[in-house]
């Protein structure tokens, strides 16, 4: 028997339904069902209504994978991106915002939605790397930049997509990982610290 | 301009929708927002639905005030419960939860849905208490146990309803407050003990 059915079976069914949100067990589930039907009805409903509305209209851009509800998405379409013929490889679309962020780049993007993971069964084809394979063939990529995050698979994945480059004669190159600012050098780890090292420049 | 614009308005509407919700802010969102649209679109619109269903069916019980989708909710229904006679005063749904499980009690509740709070702006008619006093007034009642939270308020709501009964010639009584069982003394508050050693009891 479900926690509320004395009260209510759409309550306990609501209770339920809301633990599908990552992060979400079953007391914040309750609270969140209390929280929206005592004070923010208007609220639940809009959230319903974005709901249905973000599954059935969003689907993912054929030339770069991220979230859109249009074929091709607004930065793809830009012709000034696309001049400037550099491609940034990222893992996720959060990631686009932060790179947007720092309005040092304006070129194109290329987002996984993962990384490469053979032991999850992760392969080439479910990061999209047949479809990155194919926008390399078309000649209008300079540079491929790869943004993946600094882990043993995102590592290797920016590994596997420089090899991709070098087929494809495309010069392929990684964000730099050091010392971050404002951060003094007894408190970094030594990770980062080698990385800094390995990674000097001249001045 | 919103966080996704670039990629889908539908998006960055969800993402701004997510945030009613208790505990979740901007970044949650985002990955909550993230988790349904790449992995689990079947259970977004599970939630929607479940969201819609209970914000259109639940309402509150003419007589306990708890949440239900029919007038008045299964345990005010129940006959036996009736002629138990006893009423337990609870500040919310979930306190009723936690009394069932006990097992202990085979009466019927009232639900404050919340606390009496001046300060708030929150008095007796906003707790039901005017409901209640008419239920104290069919004279089917013949005990009332308050069970709202050890709070400040909790303390302060349980007092102007033992008022309440005083003047309707009904038993109140108070739920215990002491050690809980399987804790060490030592380990136990100051105010917790106090209380303990206030509600002794003759053995």
């Amino acid at each position: 028997m479900g926690l509320f059915e004395f009260a209510s079976y759409a309550l306990d069914h609501l209770v339920d339904a809301l633990r599908c949100l990552p992060g979400v067990g079953p007391k914040s589930a309750q609270r969140m069902a209390f929280h929206l039907l005592q004070r923010d009805r208007q609220s639940a409903l809009r959230l319903a209504e974005a709901l249905s509305r973000a599954v059935n209209n969003i689907g993912y851009c054929i030339e770069c994978r991220t979230l859109t509800e249009e074929k091709v998405c607004q930065i793809c379409l830009d012709p000034q991106r696309k001049e400037n013929g550099q491609l940034c490889v990222v893992e996720s679309l959060v990631d686009i915002t932060a790179v947007e962020a720092t309005g040092q780049f304006s070129g194109r993007y290329f987002v996984l939605m993962g990384n490469l993971s053979p032991l999850d069964g992760i392969g080439p084809k479910d990061i999209g790397l047949d479809l990155l394979d194919l926008r390399l063939r078309q000649g209008d990529v300079s540079e491929v930049i790869l943004a993946t995050n600094p882990t043993v698979e995102g590592e290797a994945t920016a590994c596997y997509i420089a090899e991709l480059c070098n087929t494809h004669k495309i010069f392929a190159s990684r964000i730099a990982h050091g010392i971050p600012i404002g951060v003094e050098l007894e408190l970094i780890d030594g990770a980062t610290l080698s990385h800094s090292l390995m990674g000097r420049r001249k001045l």
